[in-house]
């Protein structure tokens, strides 16, 4: 069965709360979308504002393939704001929940019943396709639901949606909703889930078990309180699970990864390194059984390859660590400590993380080293000097001294923060004397003061296109960046020299 | 029905690549879940190293009213070390999926249910209770399975657990193969889910609803890849949704946010804004028809109460607001704007939203501010003048200089970091003008570069006991967080000018 992804996270998503977006943020996303093959986009809400009004018109004018459709309540003037924003499609909505009717509306049943009917003939009479939804679905009592349903197929609708707003149902429980909706409105249904108890791609794909046949989903899960199904799980669901079924989307799964970052740089939500599919760690191994089984068969302990969704697998050292994995992890950069070395190297791997302390992978060299002895691993980068200011009336201003190889550097650079002038001064220095570059910069998980941890993660490339991320945490951002740029620097031209040796 | 909760935050969760526990936050951790009401905590794997088996000893010392368990694999090494580790509680694995037996333990079929039978005989030859898990149970032949799960009742197990150990399942088949183990075992059925396509709360319910009765869960839904059922989405669904069934767990929900944020602080692991029940947005509110609802009466956007799992509502504005919650805020803060000045600050927050920034409250009183003209909002407390340095062979040391309430202020100070040192220089001189500490301090949402922008919070405290979060949004990270304090101190005396006035 072929399942229609209808993705709000232009609309939903965009209400989370501290997210807002730009006419042109929003046709970055929605262009990235069409390409990632989603089958109807939700642009905005352009009643609200004369940038979502823009933004809108700028997404339809863009010739994108998938349809796209605006929310308005189920009033003129909301619609009218989606046909002269240029949309053809529309999703206009009423609360029916008693809850809603009471408190919000104040209206009764009957009246609400009377809006949605109103509401989708006008947008009928303006030409544009119709999918009604009956906010709060879930908790409207049932017969009442079915009957305006009904009523707003009979009006006209084109297809409807039964959104759980708070996010209040269970599997089961959406299965037998959609079941009545399909029977009492005779249209294409869709589902809307919330995740307020974890259980929005369940219930969604409970819903598409049941009938229905469409899903709105947003990217990463974004939007109001605990945000909507993901379209990244529920995608992946559909397609790799059974379910006596086959569902198939026109959603290409090798680009969720991407998209799922563009998404999370764009609204400047980052996904937590345990979130499905996307999240840092969705195929990342550290305890040594799933490692040995990793590099035994990734199938053991992974659900999927990782490629099929646009990602690459890591492995990595700690207390968890076994020896197969630390010996892979060596060997990546050339390093073949003999049996005996690999496990003094793995019992010190093993204290440093029974001490609560992480190892990365530039940690495990440096043990590999001292274990070896000469032969083993050598540092071709040094930071010798280091010094940054910042504060008002100023512009951030680093100054930097680097050993290379053996070889004296320095320079100075000023930037928009601390980390930005002291990263353009080495940058000056390494793209001299090595040709790297830093393409990327992330920080991560400080908590608990001022004063706590903080984790720095850079992608340093080099000029013909290889690259390698490095991590540092420690208590001052600005050296802690410092420290991660030099340890990626030094990694990728130890890999450089290992490959080199290998070819 | 009463559910069992099984806590493998220690165990499962801290196999997360990246976390790694000292014995003594394990035991922290521990005391926390303790408290917050868990059957039982899987405390670690004491094999694996010395820092593990000493955790597991302290836990087991700490006269915690919890069963504490250990894990082992199925082999007498593994499962001596629990023992050895004081605990009467052990669960040992054995995989059984084929693909686990050809590529990772090379092993038969029949080989595996034997190992699982000794291991269970022996274990309880040296008198510990038993669980025995069926590894990658949910990817293994179904006869064999209930084979395995006979045969190791017979030999003297206690419970059986059914790790669905790649997340490959679906709710309909977890509560199948739920049903198959409970007929073969005639034991207790645990299940044991991971996230890998965002089912793993779903597939719990599911297991649960089909006769098993307990869960395998972890804090925050942390563990490998894509992390395990979360603890604290599960028991508010078991609570709150309506299943059919009435079930019952131990756990104190008002603990669930502070256990949360413990963990999340301990691990180093924060969990993302959009996180069911514990993540920042779960309770908080944007967009303008919602906002409106809340106002009126909560239930109409929110599935649950915020107090329930410990937890505060929050509202904040931004281009989807409305009327009622911007006055709302702004009444927060004792401005009471008419209803023309109301609108001309909507549309200014409108205006904001749509150049894609975030309007922090901050801003809001500013432009209430601006709007009211004299009446309006004042800033007591300013920063006139800010230095900060750091680099290597010195410890950062910065220069503040703050105007309160029309008097100046200046001091310096030094810290681990030039956050750190900044902090403390305002610190001091708030400290003594007003009795305000800054008590929390947190970084998100970095991404893009080196000179991306940084959300900074803070969370700022004065004598009495009241406190008061602010962000600040901005590339130079130092000076972000210097203007985020500001901006909270700020609040916090206006907030208590307020309530003085009121009161």
């Amino acid at each position: 069965m072929r399942v229609r992804i209808f993705d709000t996270t232009l609309r939903d998503g965009e209400q989370t709360p501290g997210i807002s977006l730009s006419p042109a943020q929003k046709l970055a996303i929605a262009e990235r979308l069409d390409r990632l093959g989603v089958d109807a986009i939700e642009a905005g809400f352009p009643v609200i504002s004369a940038g979502e009004a823009e933004g809108m018109r700028m997404i339809v004018s863009a010739g994108l393939s998938c349809d796209i459709c605006g929310l308005a309540r189920a009033n003129r003037k909301d619609i009218d704001a989606v046909a002269d924003a240029g949309a053809t499609y529309v999703h206009t909505f009423i609360a029916t929940s008693d809850i809603h009717l009471e408190h919000k509306l104040k209206m009764s049943r009957a009246e609400a019943a009377e809006r949605a009917v109103s509401a989708v003939e006008y947008a009928k009479s303006r030409g544009l396709t119709v999918e009604f939804s009956a906010e709060d679905a879930t908790r409207t009592d049932r017969s009442y639901l079915s009957e305006v349903f009904s009523r707003v197929a009979g009006a006209g609708a084109d297809r409807i949606d039964i959104p759980d707003t708070v996010g209040y149902s269970t599997p089961s429980y959406m299965a037998s909703i959609v079941t009545d909706a399909v029977r009492a409105s005779g249209l294409p249904v869709s589902v809307h889930c919330h995740n307020d108890f974890g259980l929005a791609v369940a219930n969604a794909l409970a819903g598409i078990q049941a009938g229905a046949e469409c899903a709105h989903v947003t990217i990463n899960g974004i939007g109001e309180r605990a945000g909507n199904a993901s379209l990244e799980e529920l995608v992946m669901a559909l397609r790799c699970l059974q379910h006596g079924d086959t569902y198939e989307t026109g959603v290409v799964p090798e680009l969720l990864y991407e998209t799922s970052k563009f998404v999370s740089r764009t609204v400047g939500v980052n996904v937590q390194p345990n979130k499905a599919i996307v999240g840092d760690n969705a195929f990342g191994h550290e305890s040594g059984i799933h490692t040995h089984g990793i590099l035994s068969n990734p199938l053991t302990y992974e659900p999927i390859g990782p490629e099929m969704v646009g990602r690459k697998r890591w492995l990595k050292v700690g207390k968890h660590a076994g020896l197969h994995g630390t010996v892979a992890i060596l060997r990546e950069y050339g390093v073949e400590p003999d049996p005996g070395q690999s496990r003094v190297i793995l019992d010190r791997v093993k204290e440093m993380g029974d001490a609560g302390q992480l190892v990365t992978d530039v940690e495990l060299l440096s043990m590999a080293d001292e274990v070896m002895g000469k032969g083993g691993v050598r540092s071709l980068v040094k930071l010798t000097g280091f010094s940054v200011s910042t504060g008002i009336g100023t512009m951030p201003y680093a100054f930097v001294k680097l050993e290379i190889d053996g070889k004296e550097y320095s320079d100075t650079d000023y930037g928009v923060g601390p980390v930005d002038a002291a990263l353009s001064a080495i940058q000056k220095i390494t793209g001299a004397a090595s040709q790297l570059r830093i393409k990327d910069y992330g920080l991560a998980s400080i908590s608990g003061g001022s004063s706590a941890l903080c984790e720095v993660t850079v992608l340093v490339a080099d000029s013909s296109g290889n690259s390698i991320s490095a991590k540092s945490v420690g208590e001052d951002i600005v050296t802690t960046s410092v420290r991660a740029v030099i340890d990626g620097a030094n990694r990728l031209m130890l890999k450089k020299v290992t490959m080199r040796q290998k070819a």
